[in-house]
């Protein structure tokens, strides 16, 4: 099987709820990402702050299990569908990261936080 | 309203259908191409192979309607809910450019064409 096509660079994932279709994140992958999230079926992503393996969840116990792997036409984005576990893949504590809106030329907060960020993550990691 | 944050490149924007969910196709955006978007309601990206403004469906006649925006948790992701006319989103024909998946570690396509490239885009576009 031909993986993603890395030659320009990290490729984005689209994390997608399998049963809702709520788009939760979008996070990057190397190939060893890659590989690592076909081998465990967690999400495992590349993290361009920290410039390294991401295995999400690891910390916060928001884990995400591999339901569906997809790929595009041009081989260079991949959109995972998963099953969220703790409920919240964003670190703010949202269920979903795209927790704003657009309306009228505003952006509005379009959901309750699942969780406090302050209580799960170790303060030197936010 | 503070945009997107262009300020470490190009932006991914990522076109799902507004009624059902589906992940349609991932393409990019710089800060005028965002404000194309907003400004006719009709998704418009920046294609990185060609270095231009792409006014999505210009050529294809299968533009996308924008119903909703939303931006994440960095502001340096967008989704963009879109009413996907001509029914296909992908230059390949089909209506999302996620037509494969991973199935015992082969990729499978997993739908069917709704138009054929060939006859909708001039050759040298291709």
């Amino acid at each position: 099987m031909d993986g993603p096509d890395f030659s320009k660079g990290l490729v984005p994932a689209v994390a997608q709820d399998h049963e809702t279709g709520e788009v939760l994140m979008l996070a990057y992958m190397n190939e060893e990402s890659w590989r690592e999230t076909l081998r465990t079926g967690h999400a495992t992503y590349w993290t361009r702050s920290r410039q390294k393996l991401w295995r999400k969840g690891e910390e916060s116990g928001n884990f995400q299990e591999v339901v569906d792997v997809l790929i595009d036409c041009d081989r260079d984005t991949i959109v995972l569908k998963i099953r969220q576990h703790g409920g919240a893949a964003c670190h703010k504590g949202y269920r979903s990261c795209f927790f704003r809106r657009l309306v009228d030329d505003q952006w509005v907060v379009d959901d309750e936080p699942v969780f406090d960020p302050d209580a799960v993550y170790r303060k030197q990691d936010l």
